[in-house]
């Protein structure tokens, strides 16, 4: 029986699952990203979870075919490192040996390291809301708005950087984006941008119940729960701004259709998930107006594998079996 | 000794060539696209450009390895067809059977057909500015704005319409485009597009020596050469609608880049290879602050094929050697 542990590093959680060979989830652990203790710390705390999960799973860690972990960042699969990753920790600004602290400490010798969203769009290819298909743009309506690519039946990461589709530039001289620049599919539809422009109009004297709610369930952010709470409650101003958010994602789409004409998207995230159908129906709907070849519109789905498809996409980097790919071994320290 | 013809199909001018087996062009003809006769008089119109080219090029029409065609409009290389071919010829509504109706007047086997600017993309792959890359995105910015794609040394076609680059949203809520949308990059950079908005400005009371340039020229459009004199003279509204034009072109090109990272970007069309490098210069300086990862931006080249390039690419589809491809042989029709 082959088992793999799977991990998705965001910034505000750890998801761990441990997989099987038919993909099947037997176990899965969630904690909150530590926000102290750097990189070293966000390590300790993955460690737990798989040690968590495989307890659950009644595995022991070193009989793991493998580890797979899907981080923000940027990532270096050979090397076993993960740079930059600030939305993880703040102090995480250098380049840190992540695949060789986990596989250390656990005693596993193969530990693969992707990029978040690719292993999500990933996990809805092989699994998911995009199995049917062999091109592919997965978007994840979250904190921020990444994207996976999938052509010909495979991932397309370009020179490593792919992706970036919350920066496609929807609006020239729009809003400002959280990263900066102007007028990005993020700017309008990113959760820390939505929140950012929600309290400035809150500022402004604009009723809202979105920060009341916020406080009501105990978090520090606008989550996607809040935001579905408020707009249950058909509050103005969260309508006002998801339609915003909507509008921008569903030109964004249609311009990457435009540009790669690819068979489907499947759009999960914390948001995307949290909303879904009813939601991604409307984005589906007014994608249409952009689209060039308007009678042929790509299939337009919800993410399938919901929260736990960046875990499992993490996972599926290991090869069933446990076969070590020649490269990866550099990127182990013997425990 | 192989010899290959290839012809650029454009809604003003026909553009022959043909090429030898070291792609050396050995004869050119242009001729205007005609107005009247519809398809067919298009394909007469293509007959005779190959008949001059050949006698330029001292070898008959029956011996050459192929013919290739670059059209507009809905490509079925299989089937021969181009289908709603309207920036040609505004009866070309149907199906039309253009490679039977050459290759049968010319006594040809073979006849290719492909999408403009994916020839012409494919063109600068192989022999022009993109030759030392592997992933490319090739800009042609004329009448409208096109664009092909090479990914992993290969064209990405989608299902049949990628490389809608004109129609990727720039600006929500922005212009409309001839197309009929809004804010899409064709609506700012086309020529089409750029000359209805400077007729209607003029109507409005400002000044340009635009329409006078082209009177002078005999033209009955603003073609890219009364842009480029226009510029020469810094007349202001021409100054004013190529800055605009450019502004979002680099918002474009930017937002295709974050998306696929792809290594190189080719600017060609007839407005692209008239301005040349100047202007190819300050697209690609504009383009750094749309551009995700600012540190490592694509090389941004001027189509080193000039106007060739659709008709060399067009030549390029036909294997060197005269070797049928066996799903073509139903695109022509016997003589």
């Amino acid at each position: 029986m082959s088992t793999r542990a799977g991990v998705d590093l965001g910034g505000t959680k750890i998801q761990t699952v441990i997989i099987d060979d038919q993909h099947a989830v037997s176990a899965q652990v969630r904690v909150p990203t530590p926000k102290q203790g750097g990189p070293q710390g966000v390590a300790d705390a993955i460690v737990g979870t798989i040690r968590d999960a495989c307890a659950q799973a009644g595995v022991e860690p070193s009989a793991l075919d493998g580890i797979g972990v899907g981080s923000p960042g940027t990532i270096d699969d050979a090397a076993g490192t993960v740079t930059q990753a600030f939305n993880v920790s703040p102090d995480w600004e250098g380049s840190f040996p992540l695949a060789g602290a986990i596989g250390a400490e656990l005693g596993c010798a193969t530990v693969r390291l992707g990029n978040d969203v690719t292993v999500g769009t990933d996990a809805e290819f092989q699994l998911g809301a995009g199995r049917e298909f062999e091109s592919l743009l997965g978007v994840f309506w979250g904190t921020g708005v990444g994207s996976g690519i999938i052509l010909r039946g495979k991932p397309w990461s370009g020179r490593g950087a792919a992706g970036e589709f919350g920066h496609m530039v929807v609006k020239l001289g729009g809003a400002t984006c959280t990263c900066g620049r102007i007028g990005c599919i993020e700017a309008y539809a990113g959760r820390k941008s939505m929140e950012l422009h929600a309290q400035a109009l809150k500022q402004r004297g604009r009723k809202t119940a979105l920060f009341k709610i916020m406080k009501q369930r105990g978090r520090e952010n606008l989550s996607s729960g809040v935001w579905a709470r408020a707009l249950e409650h058909e509050d103005e101003l969260a309508v006002e701004l998801i339609e915003r958010a909507m509008n921008a994602l569903a030109a964004g789409i249609a311009s990457a259709v435009n540009l790669l004409d690819v068979e489907a998207v499947v759009i999960g995230g914390g948001l995307g998930t949290r909303l879904g159908e009813p939601y991604v129906a409307k984005i589906r709907k007014r994608m249409v107006p952009h689209l060039f070849v308007d009678q042929h519109p790509p299939a337009v789905r919800v993410a399938a594998l919901g929260d736990l498809g960046g875990a499992i996409g993490a996972a599926l980097q290991v090869p069933s079996g446990g076969a070590v790919t020649p490269g990866l071994a550099s990127a182990v320290s013997p425990g």
